[in-house]
């Protein structure tokens, strides 16, 4: 177990490099009796296709998944599901100018290191095409959350410095089907528009944008996440900043806590609930029955048209500037790929508090 | 494995209650021929005891631990490490007020609806006692880290709102020695003078202060770090947000490169090495042979005097003043635990690699 | 995780049902930089295929395999390596009469309660088809132990109740090409004469035939396993248990220990080594540098044409006829089987030392 | 996880050496509400005391043990349960004849090689004595076990070529208390007779003798194993091969089965059950509701008064005469070791179970 599975009741191993014969996952530990076909995992994968906004490359994935196992008449098994999604847009060629050179901001330079060989083929495993197995693997996790009474969305809060409107992020407002139908997944259309216009501003530049995506967790029941290093808190940050995008997680208040007062970090409790969520639904690593709230940092995309100063495997100094499809920010395509890991890491905790109160 | 068990090749498992007889941890997978001693263990257990500054509770713990198997004239054997930590001042008596009683801001009620039994003896399993086992373990992987050549060094950044000189926290210029003698280890004298008067006005109004603690790991060689789940900074956030203080980790910009763009964020490489480092030491879950950069964000202690809203296990409404001795914020006797966490990945990725290049 | 992975560094997750589209293996951990192509793993596979004997079904199946990521310019990048076989000739009509039938010795009752769901074609996951996908994966694993210098081979050892001749099993004297070209796997061509005359008398009993199958690993190096649970013994037996056919596991002397005196049973050591191997190899769990010798009892194929006594899912007494294209004895099939088990364990073990003596 | 820990949601860890201050496990996943006292515990150690019949050695070992966490009012709490046993007779000079002696047998040869360093006293790590560890932890198992409506008996088959009457090891006749007040655990009298005759004349020999032990799982339900690595019989195979004395496991009819036709092996199906048990109870890796049967092989004990043939670490030949207090066989004392692994087992499996059916 290289590092390419994750979870441990429900367990999700990915594979696949961008420029190989295809991707893919295989999801271990589905409960059987669960209602399961290839369009329940292609609407996920399909909000993640390239070329749906200006944000995005115009790479043209039809992203089309086979299931191979662990189906049978339509619902689940129990024995392991595989998903397998064929690359059909990877033009080997494309990369041949990169061959020897380390993109600044990829992998490329760790890779190397790392195992000693180079597959430069548009970053191989590091490159953002393996989340398109997240996706699938979590959109089957999603069967499990919604079974369970939990729903997970996530939406684009903060994208080239315009932040969306906070009072349109409450949860009791978010509206999943109004999101998705949003171009930048923003909750504020106002905001939205601004941050397609900085998209667009970067794009000019041959530059590319940073920004900030935020899920929320309905219907969590109290009691999910084990001490003391598997807490629930722990797990999703874990599972987060495995995104290669991600560079910070943070849970209900966030950093903010750091200028905050016992008094006023503190969620009081009623006999109607608590009075306020700075917890963020977590409280020591284990789920409230509040809502969960959680941010991340995604970094601007690393691949950019403007000149770069870089070195190859040889040492020498290179001025790169990067051609070929790519995107501008990672939002929105991002947005289903960090509802996939939090799905997963629900649907692993879910199975593992079951196992507790026996 | 029900959670309280990190690592893969490098493991530890903790255990134990803040008013049982004891706590403590198996450190399993150290490599034989290591020196290692209850001293080397004292001397990061004893930065984390209360007592020693304004922050903390005036609890008085000895924390002596002593090892109990794995250790054989003074070198490691490569079997397991059991060590041990009596409890010393544990008053069984001091909680009973709280016995029905749902503290805000701690586990009490999210343990109640786990395990659907009541411990309400100082936290129990929630309590920051726990943690004093995850620095003991943490000893010994420093012990391993340091043969690697690496160096974890943790330090105050912010509290109560008062942020270090961001030109004493730069990573050539930290001084462990220096720091650890700071009463609130942080490298800004300055600021530490202004945080202590922000300590001592919260204490006086029964109060508590969140912060800010920075992580900077100096020597660790490039090629760390297991693609897709298992990412070097994807373990290092999930170790991080499992203490249970911890609501957010940032990595290198961290948060910042929400606002950033591509031109800016990439760090450029040269024959020399790279001109900067907003990845913070990892690309793509890997480490680059940079100082690693890490920022935690710690929530003010939940025990405060002050009069607070809550319930009791019946649900009927109390109000809440917090006795006993308590710590007016978890810095500075979070930094060495924010050390252990790190020290103990870095361990288990550290002898993964070996297994890589073989 | 759900039991569908075995190994800790090098590991292998498997899927797939015997009439679902396909069936393959994930191997994650093979370290980077081997030459593997698809080749190698067709041997293995060509000797687990039907049809090779008179003790085997007429279902033909190509068995062609597919590698989809982790192999880059004919070596492997560190990167998990996913092996896909389509399951060619899989009559999805030839088991309807079994629908609600519970064959007596098939899973079909166990699995049937185990996950409330009934998948009648064949088998489903608990068809010999699977081990398809263990062969392949072990053919990687056979990659790693040839460069660690180590060679694995299996053969048929008794079959029926007719034994090879002890004196040609001895592993200075076992030649792979020699036994491979046997039509049973057996050493001893007199004996495997004697075993195909019991196979088609079984077979025109219509009944089948239970055997044995021993397994020699040479150039071991001592060290391999680790205590006290992962002893390399304790997972060659999981490993060879978890073959669906396999009722019994012994290494070295195995059963007749019980009958020896420690005086027998010790194997002297001497300045030019041990004298005997009783231990078969593995002393204290761990690798003494000899031969490793296990044996495996091999229960008869419990698809049989003779009338059996048996019950539907209603709980009606049913009498079973089995039809359909089904092997006398799961010798030879299973000998790369086993061998594709303990290469695998083996490889798990070698790259585990690697991060001991560091 | 260097392997000194067994189990995926109920597991326990060991550490300790024989001659280092203590020893014991922490068990991980003990589900909440269990009463549980030390008294539980000590009992199942006492069965496994040194001293209590003419197979044992005199060396005194109260092996009383101590409950530090997890237990609150008598009940666990969920949390990790650690349990410490005091090594009260390790006598640190007597084995300094042993220095620089492998002895033959036993792990000095292996752990030396492994680890590259050497600990002599009395085995270490791979002592008999880590063994108290596990019966501790398989005393908490036995817990839930009972709770499940499950029980595990362990008895005494075959001592020195003298095998218990099978007509008195019928799962139905099985009577544990009886069992366990027999000086050898052996549910035929006149056996066991024969037994102490063929022990006393070993002892006289300055030798030792090997066994076999059986174990019964009465009121398994069915559905208990995971496939298609974590079968039930693939799981309590590698448990019990990781028993240091054990050579071989056998289920069901075992090794038998190799030389039986299918008619013979299927266990035929009626409306009222099975009519026979073949299969002991597993059946393509899942628990069928039948009683489960296990047969392990033990060796002799390797540290016999005989002279015997070996070599020093400097690989000098040494004529080796073992003097100290060592038992003539493992049977009887390892007979509680064995339940404890089949109880550890079993408790993991139907925890995971409960999150299979959801």
């Amino acid at each position: 177990m290289s590092g390419n599975t994750i979870g441990v009741l429900f367990s999700v191993t990915t594979w696949g490099e961008s420029h190989g014969p295809a991707t893919g996952a295989i999801v271990d530990g589905c409960p059987p009796g669960i209602d399961l076909a290839e369009r329940d995992i292609q609407g996920a994968l399909n909000r993640r296709r390239p070329g749906l906004s200006d944000a995005s490359s115009s790479r043209q994935e039809a992203d089309a998944v086979e299931i191979l196992s662990g189906v049978f008449d339509g619902r689940t098994t129990g024995t392991p599901i595989s998903l397998l999604i064929r690359n059909k847009d990877a033009r080997e060629g494309e990369y041949d100018a990169l061959e020897e050179v380390f993109r600044p901001g990829h992998g490329d330079f760790t890779y190397f290191h790392k195992y000693g060989v180079r597959d430069h083929r548009g970053g191989g495993r590091a490159s953002g095409r393996e989340t398109a197995a997240r996706v699938a693997a979590g959109a089957v996790a999603a069967k499990i959350i919604d079974r369970a009474g939990m729903s997970v969305t996530a939406y684009t809060k903060a994208l080239g410095g315009i932040v969306a409107d906070a009072s349109l992020c409450v949860a009791d407002m978010i509206d999943s089907e109004k999101i998705r139908s949003n171009e930048l997944c923003c909750p504020d259309p106002e905001a939205a528009a601004g941050m397609l216009e900085k998209l667009r501003e970067a794009a000019r530049n041959g530059d590319s944008l940073g920004g900030i995506v935020e899920i929320v967790v309905r219907g969590c029941p109290p009691g999910l996440g084990e001490p003391v290093f598997d807490k629930l808190d722990a797990d999703l940050a874990g599972a987060l900043m495995g995104i290669g995008t991600v560079k910070g997680v943070e849970i209900g208040a966030g950093f903010e806590v750091a200028q905050m007062t016992g008094s006023q970090a503190n969620d009081p409790m009623t006999p109607e609930g608590f009075t306020s969520n700075h917890a963020g639904g977590i409280l020591a690593g284990i789920s409230t029955g509040q809502d969960i709230v959680i941010r991340v940092a995604c970094k601007p995309i690393a691949s950019i048209a403007k000149a770069q100063q870089t070195v190859d495997i040889h040492g020498k100094p290179v001025v790169l500037n990067v051609k070929g499809r790519h995107d501008v920010s990672v939002i929105p395509r991002i947005v289903p790929v960090c509802e996939a890991m939090v799905n997963i890491v629900l649907a692993d905790h879910w199975l593992r508090q079951k196992a507790v109160r026996v």
